[in-house]
């Protein structure tokens, strides 16, 4: 046993980190799958190192997936269901349902959002496709200030906030490698980074990929979750994904990429600065 | 008014057309949106044609979107829930819930089917994604013969149908061009075209895209409603879009291209032949 010299003064925990919060979101029934898993080790990591650390179980939650009429129980038209007119009217006046306004509660006091989720069909869960079309509302994370496409890309309702996908796949990573049959993971995930998480203005990170998941043995689980512990270590140092504002100066028309910039390429990969 | 010679046989509508059946999902609960008024065009086109419809019209049908144990009232292993392996045991022993059996019945009836919904954050509105996720079961679109990943990519339970995404976005086509900000439709709808539907093996028809649905003239939708009808009237005669099966040699190992293909291709565009 040693014993601490009496005049090294004692360095608080508390003192070697800027408390943030943080918001998982996540989608699986199972306690004891990855996705869980994983959850865990992230609420432990981070609550550990002195953050906030907020859930959304969707599956716990019995969230309701399906965007329909009862989400605007007091509508702006109630002849003909315009889903982005009555999302904003809703937002705009406070009629949007209470689970809706709790998770937008959660959003707005993160710091760092994670979605946490196995890969169905390469997308999300139902279930989580449903948390997004129904907390994304007009005026928050899109239409923001009334003005249609004026504020997104960089810029909304979400901006100075991080955001990461943390997913996991049945599949071997070599298909989702560059040439592999699936394709890659990262252009099957734009829609997400890119359209749904930094189009309302979060500072997207890179997604956190483990594959394989339908048969890791104990040994795969435990190197797969110390991975994990040493990449939330840094995770609000990380630089994020360099995707390309609206509103920087590379799309002068808010529409196209200026023909200067990135010249001939085109697709997802444009949208990267290099 | 002219009258028809009487030496001049007259030629029955029902030669004209060899009779398909097709499936129709579609995913919008307000009768006169844009979706469903493509909807009743399709019907009305195809049916005219002499062709036999059927229709998923998911919220008319409360359809239940979250995949969760509720699919699985006679478990493989009732301690843990792997979804995987419940849906190969329910589809295999007959297990599987009255909607999703019904569902599957009408796609192998099916000799085109058409996905038609709005884009919402680049991808399906979380109800129909809910039917893909629960319909799609192991042992008919993926794991087929319990071989795992052996037979997809061309080849799978839905092998031998024709499938189309019809998908309208709110935003310009602009925006969905090679250099447009949200990315080009064809990669944003990728994960669902090849990896949803080229996957259990159908033969999957170029997009079908509509921009601009959130205001639209009358004059718009006539036009828009036009473009659609002569579509679908040659629409058993077009070529599929030339995904590259998994074992038609192009992928010796079924996982990643033959460095002989497409050379020095990366991403989504190596999976289609020239």
């Amino acid at each position: 046993m040693t014993t601490r010299p009496a005049q090294t003064p004692a360095i608080p925990a508390a003192d070697a980190v800027d408390p943030k919060t943080v918001l998982i979101v996540h989608a699986h029934p199972e306690p004891t799958s990855l996705t869980r898993t994983l959850v865990g080790v992230a609420a432990e990591t981070l609550g550990s190192a002195g953050h906030v650390v907020l859930q959304s179980d969707l599956y716990a939650m019995g969230w309701r997936a399906v965007y329909d009429e009862t989400d605007f129980p007091v509508r702006a038209d109630a002849t003909r269901l315009n889903f982005v007119r009555e999302s904003g009217h809703a937002f705009e006046h406070g009629h949007q349902p209470a689970d809706v306004v709790e998770e937008q509660r959660k959003l707005l006091a993160a710091d760092l959002v994670i979605l946490q989720f196995p890969l169905w069909w390469f997308g999300m869960p139902a279930i989580m496709k449903g948390w997004i079309d129904r907390v994304w509302a007009y005026g928050l994370a899109y239409g923001r200030h009334g003005q249609g496409n004026r504020f997104r890309y960089g810029e909304g309702g979400l901006a100075g906030r991080r955001a990461m996908v943390s997913v996991t796949t049945g599949g071997p990573a070599v298909d989702y490698s560059p040439r592999g049959i699936n394709g890659p993971i990262d252009q099957l995930l734009f829609p997400i980074t890119h359209g749904t998480l930094f189009y309302p203005g979060m500072s997207v990170l890179k997604t956190h990929a483990v594959h394989g998941a339908g048969r890791m043995t104990p040994e795969d689980v435990a190197a797969v979750t110390a991975a994990w512990r040493q990449r939330l270590a840094g995770i609000f140092d990380e630089a994020p994904i360099a995707f390309r504002a609206q509103n920087g100066g590379d799309y002068p028309d808010g529409h196209v990429l200026d023909e200067a910039i990135a010249p001939g390429v085109t697709g997802f990969a444009a949208h990267i600065a290099a």
